[in-house]
């Protein structure tokens, strides 16, 4: 049986109109597509943006156990938004479908996995005529894929099976948006506005009256001392908030203080199953993840999963088919608010997938701790991955502990995420600085 | 018992950007909006974009026995968009909303009932606080009334509930666009595309290589010879297409010689209701209908009452509530293609929900006809129906046959929308031929 693994890390569903991202942006999103390496298993099928390096290729194969050699990578033409993300040409272009269908003859294809299960990939497995390795392809080739991951659509889903959001609405003209805002500020709150279609937290930003409110998944947060200010603001960032093509704004509550929780679930036609919980680490947006969640006790990490449960099963009605990250925030007062699902691989998927259901054996399962981060400067991949061999620091299955090297951002900028694995938070932290010297200065 | 019916029959959820709708569109929507009279019962509040026509009340409340005396009318002040449509501005005027307070002061409201019901709606039952009167507010205030509306998301539901739709897709881009249509064009089939919100086919467009197609459920056909044709035509399209603020467009193929039909559901909080069938009268876009249809059998009736039934649930779990028009069309080699939800009180609503079900007595319920067409122009209103009762073709509750004049678009072109009641379906052509001789010249 083989797997065809799509790592579309980038779409239009994530991140809205795919001309705005930088170079190094674009680098930073082909670099985070090779963490589908995790996903493969021996003979699987692999369609990347570019080929795997060969060292990450090796290390990750080394810890899963999977023949490298036995995997099969087809990395088609350059498109318009150039060679860091599988755009909708590049999986339609006709020598890499040929190449593809030459690489997959003769086996049983029982699985397409993509970061991104849209439209491009329903298109994609159809032409392949593997329909049936794709449940959810009905609802992904009409674009089902965009209302999964709306920010906009997900506050009409959510408020519909009374699952909490923060308090707001959905706008579609400067006007309504002014009087959003306007409300929420003259009450006294701060208000959180969100682009319809972005990842993590980069598509929000925070507005204050009192601009001692610190940011928290947003990348900013703007003191509009009144009604005026606000209204010159909307104007002025008009063309951002609508993702420069006339998409709904979120206009809702921001709550200080909170911890940014969420639960993932992999959604089947039977069935939704929680695959597990994290709790997001902000500096000010989403830099990495500590899983289980350590703020929440345990009556609120059930809320968590019920609620996120509800969210999608209603996906699952509505016929959505893969993995759901519902992502919610837990007040200083002991609420949670949900503020949007994910349907895709997300940068927790691996942790759960793959580290905790894979890497971990059976009796280390529930009693480790993972904590998550990106940005470790490393002088190579190769160099730092021997360095933290040497140090003993290497994340061995016989323990269920040490460091992994989740995805190597060399290419970009010289780092890696790396993964610390540990018996408890404090053995995290411990690991975790242990790390940090190894590779200071 | 109250209910507050708010009679706003064009909204953005119907027919997007309301800028774009001409005077007399304006004035069309608004006499369509009296329609709402026939909901009204004993002591309601009718919300109106202007003060029914004394002739209109009074015959409306003459049918329904409802004492006209005892309905209240409340008007709010023009909005930025004229008198016409009751748009968000004018639901949160203050002065109409103090009056608003004031006139149901000492009620006990237990049912908001709208024509669309979207998130002004929704702020206004919350502003009055009457949400235990709208059981689908906390989806149609986060803009929920927006995707049950959307050509685009309705075709990922249905897809994604496994009910039929014609092959397409839903594109966002001008080169998704034409690839999409210059697919179905080379396959020899026709297209229809569609803008993502608008209503009656007005938002429709047929594309052909062979320009002998009839257009139905559209205003033209366009023929395009080869690929250079629709490139250049969807160039010129394309802010229309995208209702000139960036959705989606809906391609898919056309299937001519069809018979349009419809299921009409309420969806509530415990299950999913069928209201009627019907068959739309399409010249070339609709401007009628007849219940029950008469063109299919008993099996493909029994189909699209099933297949609507399944969206329509689809639609009560992500929480809409109200009544849900499925429409589809019945292809002469008998197969059912839905190509809409319809997310409000339709042109056929108060065919069954005030008709059937209020002016037939029960021994007539299921063994009437109804013929309802909208354009016989007649002197007046009030002449009208002299006439109609001079001649003895007025509806009699006694016999259950008979001409109703649904709705007064004297206003806007002299018009009133007749609807004709009788035992067959001969029966109700015998008696249009009547109708019509009678206001003939």
């Amino acid at each position: 049986m083989t797997t065809l693994c799509i790592a579309n890390n980038r779409t239009e569903e994530m991140v809205g109109d795919l001309t705005g991202a930088t170079p190094l942006e674009q680098l930073f999103a082909g670099c985070g597509a090779q963490r589908m390496l995790w996903w493969a298993e021996d003979g699987d099928v692999l369609v990347l943006p570019w080929g795997p390096d060969p060292e990450y290729l090796a290390y990750v194969a080394g810890l899963t156990g999977v023949r490298a050699d036995s995997l099969t990578f087809v990395v088609p033409p350059p498109g318009a938004h150039g060679d860091q993300a599988l755009t909708t040409d590049r999986l339609v272009d006709p020598g890499f479908l040929a190449e593809l269908r030459r690489v997959l003859d003769g086996r049983t294809v029982d699985e397409v996995l993509a970061v991104s299960p849209n439209g491009a990939v329903a298109g994609l497995a159809a032409a392949l005529g593997l329909a049936h390795a794709m449940p959810g392809l009905p609802f992904a080739a009409q674009g089902g894929n965009a209302l999964v991951n709306s920010k906009a659509g997900f506050r009409a889903l959510a408020a519909g099976v009374g699952v909490p959001i923060p308090p707001g609405t959905v706008a579609g003209s400067p006007a309504e948006v002014e009087a959003a805002v306007e409300q929420l500020l003259g009450q006294g709150h701060s208000v959180m506005l969100k682009v319809e279609y972005q990842v993590g937290g980069l598509g929000n930003e925070i507005l204050a009256r009192d601009e001692k409110v610190e940011a928290v998944g947003a990348e900013r947060v703007v003191p509009l001392p009144d009604r005026a200010a606000v209204a010159a603001y909307v104007a002025e960032r008009w063309t951002w908030l609508t993702g420069g093509r006339g998409q709904r704004v979120v206009v809702e509550r921001y709550f200080p203080d909170c911890a940014p929780l969420y639960a993932q679930f992999l959604v089947d036609d039977a069935a939704v199953v929680l695959a597990g919980c994290g709790e997001m680490v902000m500096r000010p947006v989403v830099v990495g993840e500590i899983t289980p969640p350590v703020t929440p006790d345990a009556s609120v990490l059930a809320e968590l999963v019920e609620q996120g449960a509800r969210l999608c099963e209603s996906l699952r009605v509505i016929g959505y088919r893969g993995t759901v990250s519902a992502d919610a925030v837990l007040t200083p007062g002991g609420e949670i608010y949900f503020h949007e699902t994910n349907g895709r691989l997300t940068g927790s998927s691996h942790l759960h997938d793959i580290f905790a259901a894979r890497l971990l054996r059976e009796e280390h399962r529930g009693s480790r701790h993972l904590l998550e981060l990106a940005g470790l400067k490393v002088p190579s991949f190769a160099e730092a991955v021997a360095a933290l061999g040497a140090a003993g620091l290497a994340f061995d299955p016989r323990t269920g502990t040490g460091v992994l090297f989740s995805n190597d951002f060399g290419p970009a900028d010289g780092s890696v995420m790396y993964c610390v694995v540990a018996e408890s938070p404090e053995a995290v932290r411990a690991l975790e600085s242990a790390l940090l010297a190894l590779f200071a200065g």
